[in-house]
């Protein structure tokens, strides 16, 4: 175990990948007498599911969410609906505190965009939840991406894509302002004998007047142990890997075993031409295993899962990632068909997409879940992580197909033998989340946050 | 215990007053050895707390809250610094859910502006919240009164009092349209045999156009146990007791013993005006026991909190309630001299209430702490309550001089001969809070909030 403010030495990253609602990722599984989705409104299965990850020395729980519904699939939100895509949808912020009271290590991490909360707000909510969680709270910073959010929100229409990575810039230069720079280490006395609880002179306005935002403050909140907390972010374009290179202490990816060194290396690559090293950052990679006793067993139960997913959920749910209605494909229209009509732009790429042997639209949106399923014995799931590790991601979002199975599964099975190999931690660091991940509890000096700092 | 859907007897009902911070509002005395303001950061002492509550069956923990800082006084924020008067300030939301985890019944109810966070993210949030505790969450609704707070948020300047009341109806409107008429009852099936979660026909979008917000919806949350939360409010103005007819459930008042009945008369009337009944709203008053085994001891342990008493923090925090800066009168200053002086507007006011005996501006700061106790026995402490609820008060916000004390010498002292004469429960009613206090879980359909149901 790496002493406080030395850089603790690589080892494979673990985090359960959830989100507040009944069906997160994999459609159409909702309703399967071993999942506890249907429960999510209630404490208990998150409860349950974070001593779970705790006893399995998972890093974080990773909470997902939307402030808006999947409407572009035929143009409306009916097919979301009918099969709780993502909808119903709570606020996963406030899973946070709860989870606090049963666990002592797991990092607890929530997506919020910069579209929901007001800066002052948001900010003052995450330093309650880092004191709250003795500076165990990550951030997944998001910029919105569904129409529907702006809509819910106050905007005729979402900003153009650049602009909304421009708005979240000045959304975080506000919270580095607050949360770095407003309360001096030194501000808080606590000197009871001479009635003094914090020095003035060490307490500051922010005074940000920005294009987006205007903030006077002081920060209402005496610092916390990460004060600014623990950053997560996955942008996957230009300009969002660019925000990434710049702010991001985790980012949130979904490549190919090939395409993982290219992908780590370009973001590497921007973050030192901000200023930081390329290590500053640690790279998730999103996997749905279906662990099995054997390889049959295993195959068997992928198989059957295969067979309840949604293919209308999953159509919806990728229309609303692609910004482009699918309602037009019929899910028993063969491939062929398709083909021959000469079909283009993304039903072309989709068709193209199709693993051999693809007969119908609704096999192949099918597979679009089952193929990122990673299947196998445990000792198989545990290569295929351990490829990944090695082809230069640090650890892992687990996606779920029923939940707390999944991670039951990656627990029990997976991680004693990625334990063997010497590859995930047996027990936790001591500290705040960012000391666990990276050794100190505080943004390093050269993060653009700590320009905050006076 | 009266069956769901039936009134309940009327009885005294019990909150535990308090705030997310170091010193909420007897000034001066975070610094003794027996309480525990310090450890206001923390989850302990909140969930510590909250157990206490549930043992000693009160109704509920209402946590005040600020969004900005009191710089008022001498024209900064400096004395409120120096002395943690109501800053630092973490959020109070964030610690409903962890309590929600070791109490089973006790009301949870948090302060929030209309100012601090959009409409559409918090009803998203008071839906979670709702669903999270079973139905035991209230917002005491406030429009901010601090110039910071605007500040902090965005506005030039806080719009004056009546538009800012007028924006907090627009914004209570966007909240019931989201909770009462989004989803109606029976849209969700959660048919695992049909694979239908809800039906996207009892599901609709809200489409709110008005001056201050446009939100399209539908709500993300499914129905809560309470579907809007119980509502508090603490309107003191004529526009303020409007809006208390209007929308509270719960008012919040400070008033003596004889300004209580023609105060209660005034807002009942003005609810029947809305279309309610006169009773549809529960008075709570704000009420800080300093109880002794004997009066002799009750009159000393007041005298010792009254002596350590913060004056200055006093005057700052007076200055930016009644927005006017106290900050040129010394505390050494003898009030004749004052009105020798023949001193006018706020501070002949002041010096006017002064009790008898009090010589200088410190005292009178003092007596405006102390003169709020009420002092004694746990007998005469329960009769003194029991005096409000015979004029018309139907419960108490208990505001402490140290935590948990002040709520330990009232439940260990005060409840039992409360009990005893039968004005408090002796055991919780089941189902959600609105039911525990009203007989119904769900807002009745002569609220205003219900003309948003389809």
């Amino acid at each position: 175990m790496a002493p406080p403010g030395v850089e603790p030495p690589r080892r494979m990253l673990l985090n359960a990948f959830s989100m507040n609602c009944v069906s997160h990722l994999q459609q159409g599984l909702w309703g399967r007498d071993d999942t506890r989705q249907r429960e999510y409104a209630s404490l208990e299965p998150w409860l349950d599911l974070a001593r779970l990850l705790e006893r399995g020395r998972f890093d974080a729980l990773f909470l997902a969410d939307v402030t808006g519904v999947y409407d572009v699939y035929r143009d409306g939100p009916e097919t979301a609906i009918r099969h709780a895509m993502q909808v119903p949808a709570n606020d996963p912020m406030l899973l946070v505190p709860a989870l606090a009271t049963v666990t002592e290590h797991l990092g607890l991490a929530f997506t919020s965009s910069v579209y929901q909360a007001h800066p002052f707000t948001f900010a003052r909510q995450l330093s309650t939840l880092d004191h709250l969680t003795d500076g165990r709270v990550a951030w997944n910073v998001v910029a919105s991406y569904l129409p529907n959010s702006a809509a819910n929100l106050g905007f005729d229409a979402l900003p153009a894509h650049d602009d909304r990575y421009d708005r979240a810039d000045e959304y975080l230069d506000v919270c580095y302002q607050l949360w770095e720079g407003s309360w001096e280490d030194g501000a808080v006395l606590a000197d009871r004998a001479a009635g003094v609880y914090a020095d003035p002179a060490r307490v500051h306005r922010i005074d940000h007047h920005g294009e987006h935002y205007r903030v006077a403050g002081p920060h209402l909140c005496e610092p916390s142990p990460q004060r600014t907390p623990l950053l997560f972010q996955a942008g996957s374009s230009d300009r969002g890997r660019e925000f990434c290179g710049r702010h991001a202490e985790c980012a949130f990816v979904i490549s190919s075993l090939d395409g993982v060194g290219p992908l780590v290396d370009d973001v590497r690559t921007r973050a030192a031409r901000h200023g930081r090293r390329p290590h500053d950052i640690r790279f998730f990679q999103a996997l749905t295993p279906v662990v099995g006793g054997t390889e049959a067993e295993a195959m068997a139960k992928a198989a059957e899962l295969g067979e309840q997913v949604s293919v209308e959920a999953g159509l919806a749910h990728l229309s609303g990632a692609v910004g482009a209605d699918l309602g037009s494909l019929d899910p028993d229209r063969p491939l062929d068909q398709l083909r021959a009509e000469g079909v283009q732009g993304l039903v072309k790429r989709l068709v193209d997409s199709a693993p051999p042997g693809t007969r119908t639209v609704g096999d192949l949106i099918r597979s679009n879940a089952t193929g990122r399923f990673t299947v196998g014995s445990a000792e198989q799931v545990a290569d295929v992580m351990e490829r990944f590790f090695h082809a230069g991601i640090d650890g892992f979002n687990l996606v779920y197909t029923t939940t707390p199975g999944t991670f039951v599964d990656v627990i029990d099975g997976v991680v004693p033998i990625l334990r063997e190999r010497g590859l995930v931690q047996t027990d936790y660091a001591p500290g705040p989340l960012r000391q666990k991940l990276f050794g100190h509890a505080r943004l390093p000096d050269r993060h653009p946050g700590a320009a905050a700092r006076r």
